[in-house]
């Protein structure tokens, strides 16, 4: 039926529905849009279900840039190529993929090392705009341009990619667990595997226990650490976090006259060996960095903060204390190369994908996401995009 | 003829000449001072040459705590064993020892790791007193207690120090180059070899052309860099540089319009692999940490700033940019293992230590190396402690 529908569709706009951001922090409106054809090294994609991850409603409520509107958000998700253009061979009709924030061209030094992530080909930055030529595949009816997000867009059924940030998976897997491999889940588990390469025993505290801070428990438990701290303010996340491997919890707000570090330091007797900061919040680092553990502790930042906000280390502790600071983007994972290991390892029963997804729900329900998300109700909301409505346009 | 005197003077106090911080910022008083017996675990040493490192300049000059008055400074040394401590099984009399600011006992879990060279059971601390004992072994002759300095106060004819703070060596090496590894060199050399692990073919960046910022030059050409880029605002430092490896240097004060990592990021087409701040300088960290690649940059603190000074970091950079900040104390060297190997690098004439040695002096012109050293004229002083004068007390 794709097969057919592509055939029809190939090389012509397609007509369909998005959910459109035209005013920040105010419900998304439905809209019927305009899809070009994709580009040279472009894909388009029908999207098969997509989720709702934390730095959608961060850019939704942006006013000043880089928010922007109108604007299709989303970015976590699981297609079928619908066609694709000029210069692809690496996915064909038909395929099922996942899209990225982060591209990975395969070609660059930097994808060719295996020190980084960061495809330098196409670096990663909040644009507006498809990754390689600087301009939208999306219209309104009446030919107003609609701006992209992190080059995904995914809150719409068709959208355009460039193959430098599509990962062809194997469709046997269910696509409601496929998509959170898209960011959140990916970001959380390798920034334990790839990025700290946590070791077997080690001991882990998280700083924030949303959906990328359980992935990254979810990730130590897989390295094998034998004491994962979850910290959160709100103590329900300890029985959410022990399914995802948290051993240990500690109350932010109830930390009585310490800091969270001195309490960290004390049950660890000398600090962490790895400690995550996934909130986004500098203050927070500052706290994760006091946390861990001198001579050899790292201090991974996973977590957005606001524009211009600094992290603040006093030069004494840097010098004397050996501990090592750096961030990880989408957990230090090569898309292409690691998204299928994941899906591997989810297929053989060792990571845990299914108790991420909290809610599933149609399109149309898409702002009722936000809510939740919004207030904290839910780990990964997943949103089906439900009967194509969809029309060549003439 | 150290035998016979040692025979003499073991277990009894030893009145010899040191060179007194009485006044911050002043120059020393000879003095004739009491060097009491080593307590357990600790060693009586008697220098044989000292040499002067920039801190001993800024605890010299600092009036506020941890700067303490009357103090014997100097840290950077070598001497031979005059006596020992019960429980001191490790040297005996007439070794030739090492002394180090930094502890390495051997026992901790952090000296039986090999991720840290910071032992944990003497961690390192600006103490005026000896590392177990919380008290003094110096005094004048009328009774007044004379503080120490890193616990190990060379600037001295006899010092004692704990056993976890001498490494043993062959006395077969020079001891006016020898003694260089007793903080400095082995500082530099270990930040690139230990801390950074610099690999063959690297590009190093070195913020700061002192004897340490040399030496970590020194120390990445033994690990094969291939460009080594000085940065300093001094241009002799150049022609100084390239005898310990520097292929490039970057005037600080001439970078025109850019800054210093703009230069460095355009001559290397995207930063160096890895940077060292060598100077303590709070913002020339940032400088650094802006001036190191992208994806797998490494920047390595080295410099002692004052007290109280912040390292502030963009949190977009440290998330975006995958780039580690980490401090390096002695290096990241363990001195009890990591010195005998330096010290057989330059018997094999691979590492260079002459060319470190600027001037040698008798103990008696001890503040003209402290001139020379402010004065940015000299690499290292080294300081022959003359002809003893020491007498056992009644």
């Amino acid at each position: 039926m794709d097969e057919k529908l592509t055939s029809k569709t190939e090389g012509k706009p397609i007509r369909c529905r998005a959910a459109v951001c035209r005013n920040p922090g105010e419900p998304l409106g439905f809209e019927e849009i305009i899809v070009a054809p994709p580009m040279p090294h472009e894909v388009r994609i029908r999207i098969i279900c997509t989720s709702l991850c934390y730095s959608d409603i961060t850019f939704w409520k942006m006013k000043d840039p880089p928010g922007i509107v109108p604007r299709i958000l989303g970015h976590e998700a699981i297609g079928v190529v619908e066609s694709v253009g000029d210069d692809v061979l690496e996915v064909t009709q038909g395929d099922t993929v996942v899209p990225t924030f982060l591209a990975n061209c395969g070609e660059c030094v930097d994808c060719r090392s295996k020190r980084t992530n960061l495809c330098s080909k196409f670096p990663f930055k909040v644009s507006p705009w498809m990754t390689r030529y600087e301009n939208s595949r999306f219209s309104t009816l009446e030919g107003e341009v609609i701006y992209h997000f992190l080059s995904v867009s995914s809150f719409s059924e068709y959208t355009v990619v460039d193959i430098a940030q599509l990962t062809k998976i194997d469709s046997t897997i269910p696509p409601d667990r496929a998509c959170l491999l898209s960011c959140g889940v990916s970001t959380g588990v390798g920034a334990a595997w790839r990025t700290a390469n946590v070791e077997e025993g080690s001991t882990v505290a998280i700083f924030g226990l949303g959906s990328i801070g359980l992935a990254v428990a979810e990730g130590a438990r897989l390295c094998g650490a034998t004491r994962i701290i979850g910290v959160d303010v709100n103590p329900s996340k300890y029985e959410i976090g022990k399914k995802f491997g948290i051993t240990e919890f500690v109350n932010a707000e109830e930390c009585k006259n310490k800091s969270v570090s001195q309490v960290i330091n004390e049950i660890t007797g000398g600090g962490a060996d790895y400690c995550f900061e996934c909130v986004g919040m500098a203050s927070l680092v500052e706290e994760a960095y006091a946390s861990c553990r001198k001579g050899w502790g790292k201090t991974i930042l996973l977590g957005v903060d606001k524009p211009g906000s600094k992290v603040s280390l006093a030069s004494f502790d840097i010098l004397h204390y050996g501990k090592t600071l750096r961030g990880s983007l989408f957990g230090g994972l090569k898309p292409k190369s690691d998204i299928p290991v994941l899906i591997k390892r989810y297929m053989d029963k060792e990571l845990h994908l299914d108790d991420f997804v909290t809610h599933e729900m149609g399109f149309e329900d898409i702002n009722k996401a936000f809510d939740l998300l919004i207030g904290g109700q839910c780990l990964r909301c997943v949103i089906w995009m439900d009967e194509r409505v969809c029309h060549v346009t003439s």
